[in-house]
């Protein structure tokens, strides 16, 4: 709740439309100022939550000890340094956002640490997808375990979560990883499922490893809450953190998740190629499926950053194909005039409006939801049949693209790159100073340290009557598939 | 101010580093919670600020009368929306960064304009040297003035500020810019200087233009507090709006400057042909100088997301070459090593170590500064005569890049792109709102407007004392050129 | 046939393999001559074939009128200018290549033009499907018809064929295809099929074109060979060109055709991904197809460049999936090997071993063919059924990558550019001089004038038996499918 | 000599350009055969020209008992598979080229090699400056030697040529090579000079290489010459090849260098920027400066494929930049036309044109040449007094880029690499066979080997006379010099 100091309120009147007034009390020189309600720290798991403090034993910052750098005044970031989360307000409303303000610790190193380097076994596993900068992260976190914190014993879990119990891990140092950040996906391979609870966390305590850094998706954070959950049941010394991984940038509370920009990025090829393929034929409809499951981040910022996208589908927004206001009236104008147009769409848009066989019908992932249809391809045959029903003797040409995994198989980007060395070293400094069940990331650009439980169930949705949406609406022109 | 408020303060321990507490307060389940001290809104200019209220009409946003567009509810962005720019706090300090705690009006579109769109006559301008995305930047603001709010009137001025008086303006339309945003430079051409006050707003006064779009970096910026300084003297129904171009990222308050980030990923490949270079001699060298005059951020990002730079040197931060700590003393460390090196040089940094010819001492450039010399050049020459000194017949090879040219002419990466496209959006928004002398830029990721004396007076160094540049230490391990 | 001349033919023996002799006849130093068999020069055909000489005249080039340009001596090309197409011999036996040897009218400016630039009015029409450089081959034509020769009146005709009759040709000029060399497509749009031949040359007489440029593949030859009959027969002053272009670089007699180098290098990057992808799973298999309906030249460039490709399938050679020899027990052992496997395979291969449904073998493409099914996702399906019959619990992950429209939407690189701009070029200085019926294109890297009919029917096939096929299968290792 | 045949000459007649005839033939049916003139075969040395019969034994190539691979009829080349050079004609007049005709033996495996694999052991070794694509060699070596003859042993020599005497050689296989086509430069080091003859002889003896493969340019390959007729004095059993290393493609006989299309493409880069610069400015000149110490063939290629360029310079032509014709006329028409203009320099244009201090009159190369002044930035200052002298009070601006590492530091793009690999078998195949002192390369697009004493001796240079030279005159209308 933002309220208005009454002393300055004065000077502010409620907007309105008035020609009088024009809703502005911006003509007087009296500064406005005004109170934000308390704000509320998150709590964030350590290890001195439930192992006694006498087997705990913690130490100065090695870096202390370093030759060539000396830490300046305000260099170690303390458990009192907090971001704040909510930071928009409304100054006669509640707060924009419905949650009550939330701060987090930051993230960074801090003075004293709670592992000695010489005991200390870390253990790195990505399970799930490929997403762009996968590589960067593991390397980022071996250097800087090795470099910053003197730690000599890392080792890569293959294959995702089965590789805990099913395989030997492979030994790392910041010389066999030199150059991974320049190769595309996980030299440490990955898998989806694998999933065993015990296994893994016997697999934990047989190897010794007192740090676990797990890279993956949503369905990895909620099994690594178990894992938390078990390894605290045990009381085992051994902190846990989790670096998101989704492409599709559907994580909530973190600013986004590495490899969305590359994909943006990426996903620039496809979408001029069907402009490219659009632009050169009679009628030409080029049509792109983006990745984006349940949330459409990739679709709208590659479209916003493209300026060549009609339109624009997603998860979060209902279309129709036929009809006043339809997807058909919109690319039927459209072509008439520019003689093309081009479509993107979320592969989970539509997934509702597509017949399914029988057998579709029963099909199931892994996780036991109804199996993804290829949206792309449903609507280039519906494409085609609405126009040789209305169009006779008349060409189209509907060429559909589908980039994933050229898109998810590169390697980061600049800006993703140096994103994945700062989750590494935060993830890195928040498991030395003993925190643990916490995930390292960017609030409003802070990096910060959240606990793990409340990013896994967390999800970033593209809101529609949001700004942004409003912004490829504008760019696009398309219709809000609003029935009127 | 941060206070934490006393009922849960009883749980808050000060830092401290015995074991028995490890400064640490996390071992109780009750919530922390705390106060911000009362936050400044800062004052946004407006047209009513001094032209009287029977001159000044409004009306309603014409994205009301869109066929295909119907605005939901919060879509407006009102005067009372703000966002909170100090967002990181200690809570037994006072706020970290030293500026009190200040909201800016969020940036957006208004329900009610000032502006008739028939009436309309927009210029846009762009001056000083070449950013990635400035045609990018130009592009999305004819595009949205046309299709958003329905003017038909833009004009492009020539040249830089000179054009106001020296040539005539060109008309644009969005056919006309339709792909110019895959364009590196700026199709309306710039240039340095120029500046002549009167000429300028008898210029705007001529032409009868309304609103003025202004692209430029710290200079023109200056430049265009007197032009709103003037127009405000002679009382015009004139909007003015700056968009800060620089792609150093040296301007203050907004998150990061446009073009900075493909700056940043262009460097990528200056920096691995100087890292090839090196590797494949003997005791190669590779040195590469970025833009930075006065910041060293290019310098800084480039070397972050690189991982394969030794040593970055910055003008924040002064250096020395000779004796212990020193830069040769880390090279010959480095060179022992691996048998090469790569150096990152901001082209500002170490400028007073240059030893300059008379006639240089005298050179001053366009502003009265005096000019800067070429570090790189000087960096190779210094290094061949130290290694001829010390390291007869063993072999030294020195490959020095200077990438500038081919990293600021290219277009804007999707990245970027983005960004221009919500920087143009955010500029047309608040000039038909009425608003006038401000810049629009993203505060805490969160699109505001600021006012335009502001930024210009504002400074984005790198903080050498931070986080960050102590992650390029990690990175890199390279000495702090502290003599101790 | 090549005869060794009797003098020297003393010193060579019949190749064999004893170690006394070893097939080698290096130790004397007498010089080693022969002869070539006599040649054939294809005739070219010129509008003076058939056009009365009084009706036909002809002036000096007007290069000779440059200011700026003074042709030297040599400069022109004559008639009597031709170029050798077969070069290699094996001196024991008759040529190599089965055809007998052919010679060429080389490709260059002549002295003396046959068309009154003034007069002259040149038709450009893009046929079928995109390629990497269509608007180069096009900018470049309307360039050079303007700059070097002076013509001013050049038309695109759109769409394709059809665009002779049923739309208005558009206007080009050098200032308005300036930039169409960075774009991908064709900006003259281009479609299948709308060959009419009546109405095609009565479109051609009632515009008054009397240089017809056409860019297509092998079908749009084919009725360029009907056109330039009827022309012929309708006894017209009107010279007509076919540039080939067929990204599966599937024409004969030419070294290669345009934008075939570009795809090789896009390719590059779907191969990678899969790579990429492959290597992170756990038995993963990249699977990408690519472009070639008849010949397989894109997929064995592209896995001859990529060096990560372990199976290239073609259309040229059989293969098999089970049983000893067969795919499915080299990609066992590949997968036991590494874990991971990459195939590529061209469009074409494997057409015959895929089960068609009875409404697939109805179906016919607009020439009458059977239409191809897309070998890459029967691949696929294959590849599931197989591992799912004989490795029951074990992970298997096949990801399929078909990137072909983003092959063949981009621009070309600087290779083809520059080659798009010799075969323009050429194409202008043969049809100025009067020839008609021809084909512009390189022979063992010397441009030459082919006669179009017989470009018509040639066909470049991969000699599966020749070395670059052989060094596919020493690159990759993979079985010759010869079952033994 | 061409001689066309009696019986049919009679249709052919001299050139004329009276109208009656016009120089052209072909108004007759009959055919054109002729005859071309005996071809020398080019004798290429072997290990048997000097090594005792009974100490050289030979034996079946292994591909014989390759399981997976059957080679077929033809598959191996036989000492008779020669290829012609010469294959230009003018009927009437003697070669075009004023060689007489040669033929070389063609490149490829032999059905019996001369090297036990088990007992062979292969040296390689980079000398000078970089160039794309030399990883690629490397590698391919490596692999090539390993997986299609069996050979074990591999070293690389590191550093250039004073390896052989100075360090200790890597041993090299195809795991560690695997992923060095991805990368530029030579990760065996490079160096220039260091060749001390003896030393380097008796360090092949003493590591007992007995086959050598050298990638160099001009200089390594006149001491490769030398190499080989030290090991002919000292009878080794040691086979030489040489692979040219020459980004500017100034090697002749061969079609082209490796590494020179990449470099082309990578050029595009520059141009574009220096493009993007001139064209964003008032007045504004790009100036590229591109390598090419002797010969102009990257900046011509560059120029060529750009089209954005308005004057190329290159060491083959005389240009100057006062009076009528000269540059500065030139330009400063074309910057009155578009108000900017893009330059293109070789590095070694002009450089008797640059005014030499005293010292650097003096300074000379490491092989004894006066050194190389910057043309680049002696223009840049050229132009800039021109115009101050000119056009007081008018704005100009020179940007000046020198692109030279970021080109020759970037991994070979796929032409290239495809390009490298079958240098590379061809390499290994003649090697093994007993060639010696021989370079492989295409000759019109076959694969050949050529005495390597012929290719050190030869120089690739320009024909400004000839046709792609015109081209560029053609596409920039640059001045030709001539002053008239």
């Amino acid at each position: 709740m933002a309220a208005v100091s009454h002393t300055e309120a004065t000077n502010l009147t409620t907007p309105s439309s008035n020609n009088n007034n024009d809703g502005d009390d911006t003509n007087t020189t009296t500064t406005t100022t005004f109170s934000i309600s308390p704000v509320t720290l998150q709590k964030l798991p350590h290890l001195k939550d439930y192992i006694p403090q006498e087997d705990l034993k913690s130490q100065p910052n090695p870096l202390e000890r370093n030759p060539f750098y000396h830490p300046s005044q305000g260099f170690y970031i303390s458990h009192s340094d907090v971001v704040v989360r909510h930071i928009v307000f409304d100054l006669y409303e509640s707060f924009l956002s419905s949650a009550s303000s939330i701060a987090y610790h930051r993230a960074g190193p801090r003075d004293r640490i709670f592992f000695d380097p010489s005991q200390t076994r870390a253990a790195i596993v990505t399970c799930g997808g490929l997403c762009p900068g996968l590589n960067t992260v593991i390397r980022e976190l071996v250097v800087a375990l090795w470099d910053l914190y003197g730690v000599r014993q890392i080792f890569g879990v293959k294959a995702g979560y089965r590789g805990f119990y099913s395989s030997e891990p492979v030994e790392l140092n910041p010389k066999l990883v030199h150059s991974w950040h320049n190769r595309g996906g996980t030299v440490l391979e990955t898998s989806r499922g694998g999933f065993d609870l015990h296994k893994i966390v016997d697999g934990i305590q047989d190897r010794q490893f007192n740090q676990v850094y797990i890279i993956g998706g949503d369905g990895t954070m909620r099994g690594a809450v178990n894992i938390f959950d078990e390894i605290r049941r045990r009381k085992l010394n051994v902190s846990i953190t989790c670096i998101p991984k989704t492409v599709d940038n559907d994580v909530g509370i973190i600013d986004r998740s590495f490899g969305f920009q590359t994909a943006v990025e990426m996903a620039q090829q496809a979408i001029s190629a069907a402009y490219v393929e659009a632009e050169s034929a009679v009628n030409g409809i080029g049509l792109v499926k983006l990745m984006g499951r349940s949330t459409g981040h990739i679709a709208l910022y590659a479209t916003l950053s493209s300026r060549d996208v009609d339109c624009c589908l997603i998860p979060e927004m209902e279309f129709y194909l036929e009809g006043k206001g339809g997807l058909f009236e919109f690319l039927e104008q459209r072509l008439k005039e520019n003689s093309h147009a081009v479509l993107v769409v979320a592969e989970g848009a539509g997934q509702d409006m597509i017949t399914r066989t029988d057998a579709q019908k029963e099909e199931r992932d892994e996780s036991g939801n109804p199996v993804f249809l290829d949206v792309g391809r449903w609507l280039k045959s519906e494409l085609t049949k609405w126009w040789a029903r209305n169009h006779q003797n008349e060409l189209l040409t509907v060429k559909y693209i589908d980039p994933t995994y050229m898109i998810r198989a590169v390697p980061a980007n600049a800006t993703d790159r140096l994103y994945c060395t700062l989750l590494a070293h935060s993830a890195i400094h928040g498991v030395m100073a003993g925190y643990t069940g916490f995930v390292p990331g960017p609030i409003n650009g802070i990096y910060a340290y959240i606990p793990l439980e409340e990013v896994a169930q967390s999800k970033n949705e593209v809101d529609t009557k949001d700004h942004k949406w409003a912004w490829v609406r504008s760019v696009t022109n398309q219709p809000d598939f609003m029935k009127v």
